[in-house]
């Protein structure tokens, strides 16, 4: 291997991830060597301070506060800062410079990844980002890649482990919100601010990157609907698992003809009932997954870890071999195809199936009148049932009525539920949640 | 795109994916002509007989017996017609050529892929197999690229269609082997001569094509030890669905350092028990899916079809689209890595968990004598379950013994069962199967 090329690589950050990639390119350097067709030299680790302690030893040496000045000299740069500056000039530095990039940097991607495609673009290099999206499962290249030659119809995701922790612990052990919460703190599945994770932010940045993958086309943040986890409680779980559902935080991205508001492309998360025997439902624990619909390769299913330091390293060095072997060959990169722009389409014009759970008055004729409610607001009823609730001298203490609808519009479904809420013999509405995989 | 390339695109083949593959390429030309870069135009159908009737209504001039001229004039070619002859000698004409390559036909990788493969570097050509293994899933890119900076430890396929199918039918309905088979071929999930299924050799092949690209060498059918599914009875699925594990016909690589047998990689297809929780155990009917653990990566799984003429044509486009991409980049294409040859294992050295059923007298010290034998044996005992089936009068009718075993190896396990069966006190042995995933 005397004539074997040496690629330098830069590493920006050192935190959970990066210190990975670092010991794997150390350790591993033969193996990367062959698979590469190169030497994938470490030539320095970029941090903001060299005393902070690392969770893995490395040389002192490597170490820099000079992160510029080793993206010039680098042929391919590792951006795993996170935050969006300076890590968005770092990358246009390292672009520009004719220099590959491999970055886990979901934020930025989701904010402003339209302009580094471009750059890449315009530079002939690769930009990758494996990494960004459910850590180690590889989502991204096969969306890009093997479905190339399809049409992606409807992506379901659950892609932030924190909160598919929490709603499984909800759904095991019947605990409330909080203290699945902090549970999940404890075993640090959760930080000590979870905001990102619950109110369904992170989750939002993926489903941005997924959309404008799947869909040719570049989504923002700012296209994407976002409800988190936080107003599921323990009584929405039982009554979801009584029915034969689970409720996970799905990132969904989905082709719609819409009659009022055209066709284009949804893009949202928020908490959603999944049929327990739904590929998604057996997802347990902190794993990720993402469930795609084709047009012709049906349906697919991607399961895997979604964090962790050496997981997510897996992603990374995935895409800096990828990369360096597209050095070696001289070819430029191409690293997605955009056709054109689809227009994302707001919440209200998506729809979904719902469930509702409603506390009502044992009376004859509620059933009737809220059915009829349901029809005159156009939204079709698939089942209802009704279980009513005795003490121990028969008396009846409650009836709940539970309903799952056909697919109906989020407009529709609202001014049904406000218009079922004025009726006298409804007590309450206790769930109003959306329903997928049926 | 008034100055966008034309790419000529040979089709070699029109049965149920090919009819497809030629359907998309027609109907769709313009989004793949985007993704691309190149016009992809289907220069030509090779069949033995153009009168044959196909499933899909295709221009009849397209159509020709002359493999041979059609191949020669192509840039892409697709060769789905199965076999090794004519379909070897077409795919070299090809590749000599300068033309890269996508291929489904797994047998003939199977048998003579690193012949195919060689001449393809050599050629500086592409040579893609994606729909040779697991239909419509991404599986072969992913771990040709995704998991290119890490190390496969163990991959478990279910990878054919038509004997998940019996044995999913078995386990819900109690079937005995020869009635799901014939529901299977009933429902066209089986073919009338289905040998090449239920004797597991269709797995087989695709066993060696995974092993081959997980561990980076090359692997042959006759590197893969192969056990079908034709003796698994109903009694076998029940005593192990009891035991909280479901059967199913596995492909498995996997590295293994063997004392005896020096370290390289097992290759082998065989009916495996899994237990009811791990992923793998809920891909029901034709499903395929397969599940992958890497030293960072953890574990992964990939889910979906894996058969039909739709979902492959997917497969097969993605592979046209990727191929189609590095020719417009003018990069020579480099189809996988191989590093050197990995030793295989012959079936003796690998090691997996034991499911034993024993019909045994009902007398005191018969476990005793049991638990000595494995011991004996150096077969260490993870689970010992006795069941006493009394008759109305409460008389002892018979009772059953079920071992689960920790790893041990085939040959200690072989004479573990001898050795048992030659107890005066054992009735017969009911059931000897392998578990993974515990």
């Amino acid at each position: 291997m005397s004539e074997v090329r040496n690629l330098k690589v830069a590493l920006l950050g050192c935190g959970n991830v990066g210190a990975q990639v670092a010991r794997i390119l150390i350790d591993d350097a033969d193996a990367l060597a062959a698979r590469s067709g190169a030497r994938l030299e470490l030539s320095g680790i970029a941090v903001r301070n060299i005393d902070t302690p690392r969770d893995v030893e490395l040389p002192r040496e490597l170490f820099t506060t000079d992160a510029e000045t080793l993206v010039k000299d680098a042929d391919l740069v590792i951006e795993l800062m996170g935050g969006i500056e300076p890590a968005r000039s770092l990358i246009l530095t390292a672009v520009r410079n004719g220099a590959c990039v491999v970055t886990g940097n979901k934020a930025l991607l989701a904010q402003d990844g339209p302009t580094l495609y471009e750059e890449a673009d315009k530079a002939g290099v690769q930009l990758s980002y494996e990494a960004a999206v459910a850590g180690a499962i590889p989502i991204l290249r096969p969306i890009r890649d093997s479905l190339s030659g399809d049409r992606i119809t409807r992506v379901l995701g659950i892609v932030n482990g924190t909160t598919n922790f929490i709603l499984d612990q909800m759904d095991t052990t019947g605990a409330q919100f909080a203290d699945a919460l902090a549970e999940a703190q404890r075993l640090g599945y959760a930080e000590a601010d979870p905001t990102a994770d619950v109110e369904g932010h992170d989750a939002a940045a993926k489903a941005a990157i997924l959309a404008s993958l799947s869909f040719h086309t570049r989504f923002s943040l700012d296209d994407v609907y976002c409800e988190g986890i936080t107003k599921v409680t323990a009584s929405d779980i039982a009554s979801a698992k009584e029915a034969g559902f689970v409720i996970k935080l799905l990132a969904i991205a989905e082709k719609i003809e819409s009659p009022d508001n055209g066709s284009g492309i949804s893009v949202r998360v928020h908490p959603t009932l999944l049929p327990r025997e739904h590929p998604l439902a057996a997802v347990r624990g902190a794993f990720n997954a993402v469930f795609i619909e084709a047009e012709n390769a049906g349906e697919l299913m991607f399961y895997g870890q979604g964090a962790g330091g050496t997981p997510t390293a897996s992603a990374v060095l995935g895409d800096l071999v990828s990369a360096a072997r597209r050095l070696v060959l001289g070819g430029p990169g191409r690293t997605e195809t955009t056709t054109g722009y689809v227009q994302p389409l707001p919440v209200e014009a998506s729809t979904t199936s719902y469930y509702i759970g409603l506390d009502v008055a044992d009376q004859p004729g509620v059933l009737a009148r809220i059915a009829h409610i349901f029809a005159e607001n156009g939204v079709s009823i698939e089942i209802m049932r009704q279980t009513i609730h005795r003490d121990s001298s028969s008396a009846v203490e409650s009836a709940e009525l539970k309903i799952v609808t056909h697919r109906a519009s989020e407009a529709a479904l609202a001014a049904t539920v406000e218009a079922v809420k004025g009726l006298d013999v409804i007590n309450s509405v206790t769930s109003v949640l959306r329903v997928e995989g049926v």
